[in-house]
């Protein structure tokens, strides 16, 4: 099958973060086309992605017959406009939040897809896919915990850019944990409150920092949400769910951390070197990959390694027999030009 | 830039891994070429790969010219003669430790490929692309714990395949610590010893389980590690380097700790977003572009979770104002057929 | 100095624990008299505890001469009465919460020991005692994470007695958090909300658990609490403060985890033995005295345990000097009639 | 029954300790007796320690009629001539290590109390009184994690005396490690092997520092230590003990971390209060008493906590009934002078 062809539109951090991820980490697919509305910053990028073009339009840009799918990193004011135009033409869109910038529009999207038959749109909810939310997730799904009754999140930046305001905090970062609640619980959430505790002296003024978000679901389950955008100190996202039978927290820097009968807190073990070392293999051939393609064809140990590390087992078995210490034989490295 | 075109010989368990690996997460290559001593596996798995055929001869896959580099997933024993083929046609190899099964065949094929004044060959210790083994590395060579003085390891396997040996823990198990010594140290290991302590009572009769073994270094670094494959337990891999100025520690489940001066333990702060949270983006991005391949077009959050965000993010810039709870206004699902 | 004369007036599981405690582990003090309203139970416990009597009725147990200092363990229906009596007397008076039943008679209370121009009554928050808290409450008062902001809490219990009702999660468990709320920020609480979340199924009929309690302070500090009284699953007491320069956490069965610029989380790094062991020292102590007064002498290692280490230790010596193993000389410990 | 009247010898460091910690902390003792061959030292101590006495013979102290039993805080040397004096008198003696300086005098010290037929030492190995060697040694004996195999350990001291050389590493530091492989193994050490890794460069010259200990039980099984006196960082006491069905670790600052089947790792979940809060109420009692004795009376929170506590609460009751936020009605502290 041949590589999925991609336009990217926007191509400031999260355009450009894209492209770069599609380029040297994604199979199977490739960016043809970008778009920005500065054209030239969309031509300089093009120049440097084999089989790339840069196309002022982002219509035409999704229209294109070059184009199979299309990354939505704009500004979310053009959303309903480009999303509307991908439904138009039946191409798939992965769209970064948010959908559009209110409800109606947002809405009247959605009856468009559905109108279609067939579903277009995705919205770029990365938590999702997130090791530590999907274990959350799946470990609520299995039921181990029971129902869950209460969540609560902190959402901590060290800092935010200049034009930052009050509400912004709400619709740009509370956000992810509006999804995530939807997420983990699977129903919707009927009221929200905004606790204003006083602000931090280190925000800028007229910024309500941080918020609390007290969110009530459909069946009556209560979330709280601290969000704090000017911590100062690190971006810190933490769940953690309190359930019938137990309770589960991610986020502090140690995997899922799980509290439940008969008397255990702690973590999931690690059952073999698949879970262990999966990512040392993927990036392990990424980077031979790319070293083989670079023309430099290596990109980790080598060949001495191979030798050094035969050379010492071989002291090593033969120490087994013994229990005595054995002395490692091994020619010298400067003693093999090249080597 | 075309894919690079690989031929990956045995597709045993680690082969197979290596080409599920390349077709769904590695970008930039594909498999041209595979190959097996049993020659139905070979032809069964070509055909289910798009643009990949079976070659029944291992030098024959090795020299065709739909072959840019190779895998060598094969049994050691093959390891040598198949190497050298790769350096006669001057292809780059990814070879599965052993580099070969003795010392001798191993410092001639590091002597042929010094020969060609070019390096080709790499050598699977995948450690080195873990992650947290390369964290270790990381802060060692920044110097901030002063110079290692001392290491402990633990490998620990709940189990192994009956026909494992005595000698197959220090070929197979311990050559991992073996070359993550050589790695964090930069310095060849210059004697061994192996401790035989009383052997755990449910190991196979006859496997001396578990092992010590105690490696000294050329500067007179002392490693120890405790090989222990019937644990019955996890799959552990631990190690800790004791240095000038402190000490860190990988593999207890919760990143690398570390303890030094001015008196604090503990982890690296998660400065941003991307680092938290780049490999959700890399996966939602994977599964998006895979879906859409697959012609399901979506595999995620979808508009109505856009729709339903907005709605909730809208009641909270109310509430925001006010601080009072706020119902979220949403029309019910079920009104918009196919949405 | 003599021993401390104390009364306990109320012999229920707490006062008898604490009559356990000053019996056992606290130096300076012994029971005098004991008191309850089952006037055979305090007959039976005195009789038990030598030097003490039981006195029927609870203020003259108060105005006993051979009491020096009373502690008030009875229910809080009784405390008003019983307090009154102490300053009456001018006794120091240690009261288990709640000081008493309502807000008008604690003033009362309050009054008339400011009245008297001397402190008497303590109250039994017991846990600003605790050293996570203490150590809490020294990271804040030190400055290093800035003033407080907000301030999270969970207060979970497995189970409760069946008579208790919501209004008794209020007073019994979240008074706790009241307490420390104003012991860390140091200023009163100004408006408490209660949040009532669907309820745990598995809580009594009628019982509103979980709950959320929201207090706002004199400078607008945001206070949220999780009380939860039926999780059935452990005993967790958490607190984390979210200041301006980091934040700090306890009650994670790990101590205090703080997390602040210049990038680390963590903990406390131990300096010496005497913080690591003190506990230790402690209770060996304590248990040495207790073995010699009972006529055992001996509770914990013996003199063959030092021989032995002397034996190892002297063998160790020897092999500091070849690096080569020492078998280690001791003789049978059979061959030591009584050792 | 009246208070243990306990000579101290040696009132340095440890001496010192013990003597104010029978003074604050343990019930049912009191030092009537010091002693130090600094005799002025040990009149000093004695005239700030109600009803003691300075005895400048160590051999007067332990006969004297006031004395009940003996703590050995004097040099080593000069312990086993004040060990037979204290079986000579028949009493108690608690020693603090090493229990002689050699292996032939330990001995004869062993033989001397058991032809008395009755046990009157005990050596200070403090370790087995640790929460955490005590909750270690508790999992091993209830079978949990089936028979020990190996076992791991750390010994680490930021730094120590200038007189300290390579043999006393082995005799002061490793021997705590002596006495934990025997307290957690039941049996005894048959060979010691000592690893000389290259020196810390920060060490002073000529000291053997990091040292190695490898210890073979009777059994088989193996230890090893890392004894490591200058690391320049934290004290750090880590024992590793991998069993049959799982491995268990102390000292990692986060309490007794376990890995077993059926998959988690973590520690024990805290059932009630009693547990996690019974530090809190042994302090806060014994605090009070010191306070009452002092004539200040509280030192903790007083009457009027008590009163705000219960007007927080009252308002909490109120917020429990309509779920809206309840202001808090209190009197100003200053309107009740006094208060």
């Amino acid at each position: 099958m041949s590589d999925l062809r991609i336009a990217v539109l926007g191509v400031g951090m999260m355009g450009a973060d894209h492209i770069a991820r599609i380029g040297s980490k994604i199979a199977g697919a490739r960016v043809s086309v970008v778009n920005d509305y500065v054209t030239e910053k969309a031509e300089q990028l093009a120049a440097t992605i084999p089989g790339c073009r840069a196309i002022s339009d982002p219509l035409d840009a999704i229209a294109d017959p070059d184009v199979d799918a299309v990354i939505l990193a704009t500004p979310g004011t053009t959303h309903e406009k480009q999303l509307l135009a991908c439904l138009e033409h039946g191409k798939p869109v992965m769209c970064e939040k948010p959908l559009t910038t209110d409800v109606a529009t947002s809405l009247e999207v959605v009856k468009r897809e559905a109108e279609l038959g067939k579903r277009l749109i995705q919205v770029g909810f990365m938590r999702r896919f997130d090791v530590e939310y999907a274990a959350l997730k799946a470990l609520l799904d299995d039921g181990d915990l029971g129902r869950p009754l209460v969540m609560h999140c902190a959402h901590r930046n060290p800092t935010v850019p200049p034009h930052f305001d009050s509400s912004m905090i709400v619709k740009d970062s509370l956000v992810h944990e509006v999804d995530v609640t939807r997420f983990l619980f699977d129903e919707e959430i009927t009221s929200v409150q905004m606790v204003r505790p006083a602000a931090n002296p280190a925000a800028p003024e007229g910024l309500q920092d941080p918020q609390i978000a007290i969110f009530h679901t459909a069946t009556g389950k209560h979330v709280d949400v601290e969000v704090f955008v000017t911590t100062g100190v690190a971006y810190e996202v933490r769940t953690e769910v309190v359930a019938e039978l137990g309770s589960a927290m991610i986020g502090l820097d140690v995997g899922l951390l799980r509290k439940s009968a008969p008397g255990h807190w702690g973590g999931q073990i690690t059952p073999s070197f698949k879970e262990r070392f999966g990512q040392a293999y993927d990036t392990e051939i990424q980077r031979w990959v790319d070293a083989v393609r670079a023309g430099t064809n290596v990109d980790g140990p080598g060949a001495w390694d191979g030798y050094a590390a035969a050379a010492v087992c071989a002291a090593g078995v033969e120490s087994l027999e013994t229990g005595q210490p054995v002395t490692v034989e091994m020619v010298s490295r400067d003693s093999i030009k090249g080597a």
